[in-house]
């Protein structure tokens, strides 16, 4: 390998440093290609009617302890936040493929329940499985998944189309998945010290379920065309709101200004937040997984929107020199973004 | 996990095994997908003009070791082996989207020579790179590549469609990319043994390139095109002819005879097995990685292909009855396929 001197590391770069330097090598040449690297999904496709396509990795130790999420749950959520994405787009999914690595560890056993997850998510959300790729694997277990999807051209929603004055607007709770997962890393440390005392996660259904098995939020793409509603701007939660929120504003060149009383919590977020003592604005704004929908409306569409109960309007898209920041009450805080955790472990 | 009277060692099933347990439980709901799991790619869309799907997991350890490997040649080869796969339904690759699970011992600098070869095979075969996911990873290096690419339904060739007397074809010639594995195999255990011994791999410049920098057949589907040919059935190289003619013979139903003297071989593959003391036929018909387009046309196409140097005929289908045979002088000897040699380890 390279010698000391040249050698850059990666987390120096991080996750979308790396990701902004790959799109600036790489040159568009087929005509189908509509949209590349940058978005939630590529758009491929020469007609009216495009096809989204858009491919996440899962690795064992990085994104899932097995000793806590069973195999089911885990093939369910890889298809759901890979169809997140298809959603983003304000499109429709409509097929998958799923490639796995698998050690020798794994029994047939095992494989069919995370195939039962996987094949639960395609009946509910009605996309086929039709491909991918299986081979051993001397490390952990490997999952990618690659959800392909449909939207009509106008329908489209990238991430550069807010402008000054649109509302901001986010779908259902934030914040509970990462609750979740803090409550099952407690109980993973106390079950190593002592095996004899049992999981305590009482009362904390609403989070688990966040956390192990996430919904995409399909139902508010069919609202969003029930009220003909196009956003200007969409992105799903998966680094958390804060980072998702500036991918949206940097795109589009423009600020933004979030009003920490409207961010929504669930009531059972709030105590599981208290009993592990962390702050739910934090875990709002910074938890991630919460797969929920952020998205820029003109102003014109408030008034179809502000009655439904699973958008929340949180605040609204300023001028670029105004920057990103958070207002709570009287103060007015710089919001900050988190990247690629992983790398800097 | 599962006590060990529950539990079913993938082993025993194996790769096909696995993979036919997974399309059995699979419900085809979509209008939009033409064929699922079971061919080089998956084929969608409802117009004329298809989507071709096809994915593969390339894990370090398994498919791929650095210690032989140049990163730039490991990039090239993830992405020429996924377009093989749509060479081999007759089409021809549009885009491609890829993701990389890196552990923090690559810098930048490795991951910058990966791309360049990952881009480079995208500039030669004219496809777009347009998107992935990069993650950080525990274990090894994992590259997860999804090509896309496009063909009119009804040049669309699967690997059902052969029938009795059709000619079986192949590509180029066979073995080589197993010689050069073997090589590369032996020069790393004299390397262990005693690291002053300077790699020895004069005169063997084509076996290792068919390894390490292996040309998916896009000239084949040109020459196909000109010739007006629509093959009966075909199917890329990957597993060794063997395997992969009886994949095309299940599918379709029928026997087929090989000719043992008609198997191309080039002759550097020749010295290449006789200094490793392999018999040439063996690595023809069982070696893989050689992502050559094997396939079968009807007689009538006979005249259009005979006398393409590209192209050679190696045998013909039969009656199901007949079962697969490899024909040797007098002797008629049964073709076996290899598995999934990986998850046997």
């Amino acid at each position: 390998m390279l010698e000391d001197k040249d050698r850059t590391e990666l987390s120096d770069l991080g996750e979308f440093g790396l990701i902004d330097r790959i799109a600036q090598s790489v040159e568009i040449t087929q005509k189908s290609t509509v949209k590349g690297i940058g978005d939630d999904a590529a758009v491929l496709g020469t007609g009216k009617v495009k096809t989204l396509i858009s491919t996440d990795l899962l690795l064992e130790g990085i994104h899932f302890d097995l000793s806590y999420v069973p195999l089911k749950h885990l093939g369910y959520k890889a298809v759901a936040v890979n169809l997140s994405d298809i959603y983003a787009m304000n499109g429709k999914p409509t097929q998958i493929t799923v490639s796995l690595g698998l050690s020798s560890r794994f029994p047939l056993e095992a494989i069919d329940e995370l195939y039962t997850g996987i094949l639960l998510a395609c009946d509910k959300y009605n996309v086929d499985l039709v491909g991918g790729d299986t081979t051993s694997s001397i490390s952990g277990l490997t999952i990618s998944v690659t959800a392909i999807g449909e939207a009509s051209e106008e329908n489209i929603v990238y991430r550069n189309g807010t402008k000054e004055t649109d509302l901001i607007c986010v779908s259902g709770d934030l914040g509970a998945a990462y609750l979740g997962l803090q409550l099952l890393e407690r109980e993973k440390a106390i079950f190593k010290d002592n095996p004899a005392i049992q999981p305590d996660l009482t009362g904390h259904d609403y989070v688990l379920e966040r956390q192990l098995k996430p919904e995409p939020r399909a139902d508010i793409i069919d609202i969003l065309e029930l009220e003909k509603v196009v956003p200007t701007a969409m992105i799903d939660v998966s680094d958390g709101l804060s980072s998702d929120l500036m991918h949206i504003c940097t795109q589009s060149g423009v600020g933004c200004r979030v009003y920490i009383d409207k961010l929504p919590i669930d009531h059972t977020s709030a105590i599981a937040a208290e009993e592990l003592n962390i702050d739910t604005t934090v875990a709002a704004l910074n938890g991630g997984e919460d797969y929920e929908l952020l998205f820029t409306v003109d102003l014109k569409d408030y008034e179809r929107i502000k009655d439904n109960p699973a958008i929340r309007v949180i605040g609204h898209i300023t001028d670029k020199g105004d920057g990103y920041n958070l207002v709570a009450g009287e103060q007015i805080i710089p919001l900050t973004a988190q990247g690629w955790k992983h790398l800097e472990a």
